[in-house]
């Protein structure tokens, strides 16, 4: 068995576990309070705030710890904008930001502000220039990820916030996924991070506001951690989290270079043990454990069962036939082949055996997810002008393996018209055309859902 | 040593730290994925809410985790109002809420609503025919405690719910203080409460909502916790909250006999053994763990830095010598002394021993604090057709040990006149004369300050 979606939450650190069992004798009292156990509970805190912020480069002062890595987006994005609420209220977000930065913008907007998304490219990243020219007069913060936390892309940070500072703009910086591998690089403003991405315990996260940022905390007061955190401080918790950090960094140079060989390892040996499959992401420019894969004709949910089932536990921004119906907001992003989709996010320490006989197993679980799906309820294959294959009603990847089984049956330079009510469908077929080498030609307005139209060529 | 300040924080019960532990193993994974370690969390999680529920005495899913007791009401507040915003934007609150609440319906306020603060008797206990009084056909949302944080004081819940639900108006039951005991009685709509009052550990709120009372939650969408919690569930510290809330539900009977037995000790030797001194709370409808008294002529943060160095740990409502510089909201709507004032609230399991030696020591400790503050800079008396006392720039108690220098000095029938500009003043001179018997005729604007003026009536 074995654990690949560190992305998502990491073990506890031993050296956390370690943290966290001192301090829950030490640290459980009020540190606002005058007496002996309130004393020593503050200077945990205090101690903590020391360390992290010692981790992140930045002044104690100007860190306060949240009850998550969300909190801590929700809470910076709200009062940095309110913080420049006479600047302006527009906002700008990449597109691949994390969940909790677009809904902390859908609330803006819902509230009379604007948003602008940042496109990326094919890779995940952002250009610094699509900033500069998203810049407005009216433009209160900007908000751009350390790395992506589906495909692994490390972001121009440092570019970015140097093209923000020159419009006196702050950049906040989602670090949830880096702050592990080392401090956040460039003249950056705000940033978040939450402690079980790094092996610290559940329920802390880090706001940092650089000293001279404009920033006007949002909700009820509250006294605890400068008015930044509402709610009595998670001591034992902290301590966990500033000393797993600390161990985390100290081992950090020597297994990204470990991580990052098995990481290449998987992305190179998937397109030959699978076909027909895009590894996403940027090849060079991305953190050392996490490498991101697609797989036509799979049902990215039925993948991870079938995973699961051979002991290896991995995620998926595919989420075709989950609740929401719709494809990872990352992939569409970069515009990628979301089905199949499948994240491996090695943890620290994570053991080579461990790759290998994923990737021994892994060509049996697509095979059988392909077998299982190879064989749908036949879609009507209406004649007319044109081929018509009426895939409404069904769900991705069933769009796409209808498609792949008429087009031998297109003469070369005809077309075949996809109809399809499925979301998913209109980042799939493209995608598949791209992989294929056919040729992509467009969608249009049918009867029945959406009509996409390939052309053979080959 | 002994630690007697409960009612903040409680050390973390043996039972908690025991489950804490035991789910640091299984439950540190995501609970919304679907291999192994996301299930393995995912039924902790389940099996946590059905064991706080039951002792909530709600609907599993009624009842989510938050991150602290503070996040679980500025959420339900805020939820609660928008939820019913159609009907008005009015707000009752009783005057002695936990700062939690009033912060709530400050944001409340500065966002365009009202708001009523219900009074409360010199007991601390507000009646339910003010709630009655107070209900409007535009009320969104009243609140109280179950009972008061400072004094003790149960609160008439299930009459004022049932008040509130003849007027169809739910009512938000803040159970901080009294969740460890039992369930909240009465029909009440919404429930607080934070498990590191009962030994769970810091880091874990509950947010309970009946079925059919109207919630919108506010701020930005997240899916986790029926979208009531935003963030990454920290699951063994509610496991371990959920386990220590039983825990303590076990052996609550019990206890609070024995501690209401250690507690009625205090409030009958207090008296006798300090002189000067007023038992405040109700006698009777009260929590079994808190005893507070105000000491006149007393520091409130002297004593309790004299009472830390003589082993015990209690807090104290009079803030006078703190940054607010204004004494606790719930010893001023109550109109009882603040001065020298003490909270002590016993752990479960206090040792019946460290109570006699605390009742030992605290003469001891008064005594010496008086002694300091016995001889402050004289304040110039200025002899005009009535005694004047200078007191302003100073801070308190020493306006009323300057009033209680003075008051032989004035003859029977006559008058005097204490200036000050020190909050607290208004509050402990009319409470200093209802103890020593003297009347308190009325305050004035003076030049310097304000005018309080005392009959000498024997």
């Amino acid at each position: 068995m074995a654990y690949f979606d560190a992305a998502s939450a990491a073990p506890l650190h031993p050296v956390a576990r370690q943290a966290l069992q001192a301090s829950l004798d030490e640290g459980w009292a009020d540190p606002a309070r005058l007496y002996r156990e309130g004393r020593r509970a503050r200077m945990l805190l205090d101690a903590a705030r020391e360390a992290a912020a010692e981790a992140v480069g930045c002044r104690a002062d100007e860190l306060v710890f949240t009850s998550s890595g969300t909190r801590a987006v929700h809470t910076g994005v709200a009062g940095a904008l309110a913080g420049r609420r006479r600047v302006g209220r527009h906002l700008i977000v990449s597109a691949v930001e994390h969940s909790s930065v677009l809904h902390a913008a859908e609330v803006h907007e819902a509230d009379g502000g604007t948003t602008t998304q940042v496109a990326v490219g094919r890779e995940g990243a952002v250009r610094a220039e699509a900033y500069a020219e998203a810049l407005r007069p009216d433009t209160a913060l900007a908000c751009l990820q350390s790395a992506n936390h589906e495909v692994g892309t490390v972001q121009p940070v440092a570019e970015v916030a140097s093209v923000c500072r020159q419009a006196g703009v702050p950049l906040l910086v989602d670090a949830a996924q880096s702050l592990a591998w080392g401090p956040v690089e460039g003249d950056w403003s705000l940033l978040t991070a939450s402690a079980h991405k790094w092996g610290g315990p559940s329920g802390v996260g880090l706001l940092v506001v650089r000293k001279g940022v404009r920033f006007a905390p949002q909700g009820p007061a509250d006294e605890r951690e400068s008015g930044r955190a509402a709610g009595f401080e998670n001591i034992p918790a902290i301590v966990a989290a500033a000393a797993s950090l600390r161990a985390v960094r100290a081992e950090a140079a020597q297994e990204a270079v470990r991580l990052r060989e098995l990481t290449q390892r998987i992305r190179a040996r998937v397109p030959e043990l699978l076909g027909d499959v895009e590894v996403v992401g940027d090849p060079r420019r991305r953190l050392p454990g996490i490498v991101t894969f697609s797989c036509l004709y799979v049902d990215g949910e039925t993948l991870l069962h079938e995973l699961d089932r051979a002991g290896f536990s991995v995620s998926s921004g595919s989420s075709c036939t989950s609740s929401t119906l719709t494809p990872s907001h990352v992939l569409k992003a970069m515009g990628v082949l979301s089905e199949g989709n499948v994240r491996v996010s090695l943890p620290l320490g994570a053991a080579e055996d461990d790759v290998d006989r994923f990737l021994q197993v892994l060509p049996g679980a697509v095979a059988a997810v392909r077998e299982k799906l190879g064989a749908p309820v036949p879609s009507t294959v209406v004649r007319e002008d044109a081929l018509v294959v009426d895939a409404v009603g069904k769900l991705c990847p069933i769009p796409v393996i209808e498609l792949a089984k008429v087009i031998g049956d297109v003469p070369v330079g005809g077309t075949v018209r996809v109809l399809a009510d499925d979301e998913a469908a209109r980042l799939d077929i493209p995608a598949w055309c791209a992989m294929r080498g056919q040729e992509y030609v467009g969608e249009e307005p049918a009867e029945k859902g959406t009509a996409y139209v390939v052309r053979r060529t080959l």
